[in-house]
């Protein structure tokens, strides 16, 4: 094929967004093609971009084939189709799209559909003619039978620009969104677990550029976190993920020795998670970001009550983005599975050491005060 | 049919949570029937839920069909299945899946297949046995082609208990998530838009109690909020939204005053807001919740921004909960449809009133700060 067309969404582009939407995009687009090796011109045509990759000697098609599964993880696309260019004549047209016709499987049995649209109006047959005559081309050439609806098993696409015509017989979904690097900049909390890489995923798909924080408590739960931010990279081009790795035990030791001397271990997990969230938002702080994504689901665990969220992040100087919120579990499976950052996440090791025997799960504002209180009034024997 | 045969997730069901899940998933099935008029008994049978309608004079299935519709929108509920029951007995059992398979429409060129369960492993047939049993005797009442995959035409289910069997040909699917009122109390902004009702739902999906709240701006907004409040009902059996109602004006009119005093009105939209969610949390604490749910998608209008969140929601004193954050347009449209809260949502009238000229889009803590202290000091002459 000659060059790949990629579509965006529309609905997120309204006035002044639209034209930083689409040249972010084009540069996400061209960060993707480098970091695959792939050489290719990235150019916006009308309300498409053309990735044209060089032809290269011996089967023509490798090089955009080898390019439209890479492109696919780019947010912003909703879908993208392999196409070759023909002259802006309705001869050339028809002629071509009787050949993909043909290569896609075409022949007495099987239906098809002809689907045009003219970017250039001026173009002197309208869709629905270029769609019977084209249509009526494809019957000569290898016969089938017609089916309008959206059941015909080969749909053929032609595109008519002021230049060229584009024809094309394959249509792979992009992962729709916004570009990555238009919603601003987030810290994402990644454990080594299935949930954290969903929630810093949703929030790429809406444009953030995300910077991965991982607290480590173990070598395992390390190297899973570092698995997921690198298949969390392919959906990333354009902004380099670059985990910050803290060891948890430093950012949560003294809390929790505290929690020990009061006798009020119950309390861990709360202040544990509470100490981590306000070392995100030094880190975010000092990064230039705006936001603190984590991957709770409500009620996934006994500790994820309503009650505990609002302890956890109570006077937290920044906005706690909470994605996966309304989600069940098995739809963050699925996701993660589609993303990619399942297998990663299901090595995981061990619980958490420090889980206490009977964690609080309903804690309350005034409780969570006072014991903050005596937190900072005990003291410490030197060790 | 005899009953209705309910699954519920069993993922989230971990140590102590599994006994108060499906108790109160009983009593939301049971609220379900009453608000639809259908008597019916409500029990639990090993991993299962049954709900018995009373066999009624003439066609005795349509008790049975009219209950599945309102009792596929409860939460917690995976799938539904109208079931006969029959004698713990083989031959009941493999006649009563002839006899159904017949109904379901199997005949020669039809595939089907036969999936049984032993909830009771005393049953001298083992699950595989009971499906070449029954398959034969379909076989022999039908005909019909065997296909053992997911792809058959026909799926004949078979539950074998410790007192009777059950035979289905039917699988309704549920909403899944966790029964509302297991997720604590939140207050829901519900605005006229599509949005802030599936913002609502996916709260009430994971469990949550609802309380809606909408701020009136015009009539024919307020008639779409109370629309989409009742559509939500519908899946809130077991706790009753009761939307509370404000005066949008009241609420925010004086600080506007007095933004357009010290000549900031481009800041109008994010100090409406914070004067909402300061309301909202007003209102929460007097009802017992313990969070906001609002219908932010990142990005989806220039206004909401990542600093524009962080802004509106700093020092906000309850935790802000946005399930659509990381949604698309297209897949929060796609779930107003699913739901049922789509048209009368697109019967919106108008913008708002109080719209400034080039609203604010990236907003800075400082700034918000500074305003925020010479609102408070501004004077503003008596009306």
């Amino acid at each position: 094929m000659d060059l790949i067309l990629l579509r965006y969404g529309e609905i997120a582009l309204k006035g002044h967004n639209r034209h930083e939407f689409v040249r972010r995009l084009r540069r996400n687009v061209r960060a993707c093609l480098k970091a695959h090796g792939i050489q290719g011109e990235v150019v916006s045509v009308g309300r498409r971009i053309y990735v044209r990759t060089p032809r290269v000697a011996g089967p023509g098609a490798a090089r955009t084939q080898e390019a439209l599964e890479p492109l696919s993880r780019v947010f912003g696309l909703v879908s993208l189709s392999p196409a070759r260019e023909v002259a802006r004549d309705i001869e050339a047209i028809v002629s071509e799209c009787g050949r993909q016709a043909k290569a896609a499987g075409v022949r007495p049995g099987v239906s098809y559909r002809v689907r045009a649209r003219r970017a250039d109006k001026t173009f002197p047959f309208i869709s629905p003619e270029i769609d019977r005559l084209a249509g009526e081309a494809i019957h000569r050439a290898c016969e089938g039978r017609v089916d309008l609806s959206k059941q015909a098993e080969v749909t053929i696409g032609v595109e008519v620009t002021p230049e060229r015509a584009l024809i094309y017989s394959q249509q792979v979904r992009g992962p729709g969104g916004l570009p990555v690097g238009v919603g601003g900049r987030v810290v994402a909390l990644i454990s080594g677990g299935i949930d954290s890489p969903v929630a810093a995923w949703m929030m790429m798909k809406r444009g953030c550029s995300v910077i991965p924080l991982h607290f480590c408590l173990s070598e395992c739960d390390r190297q899973n976190a570092l698995h997921s931010v690198q298949v969390l990279s392919g959906y990333s081009h354009g902004w380099e993920l670059r985990p910050i790795m803290l060891d948890h035990r430093e950012v949560v030791g003294d809390t929790l020795r505290r929690l020990r001397i009061i006798g009020e271990e119950r309390w861990s997990c709360i202040f544990c998670k509470r100490a981590l969230l306000l070392k995100a938002c030094q880190v975010a702080s000092e990064m230039g970001a705006h936001g603190i994504v984590m991957g709770d689901s409500l009620g996934q665990v006994a500790s994820q009550t309503l009650s505990n969220m609002e302890v956890i992040s109570f006077a937290i100087p920044m906005p706690v983005l909470r994605p996966l919120i309304g989600l069940d579990k098995t739809e963050i499976v699925d996701l993660a599975r589609r993303i990619g950052t399942f297998p990663a996440a299901t090595r995981s090791d061990a619980a958490c050491p420090f889980l206490p025997h009977r964690p609080v799960t309903r804690g309350s504002l005034e409780k969570l005060q006072q014991i903050a209180r005596r937190l900072a009034e005990v003291e410490v024997p030197a060790q």
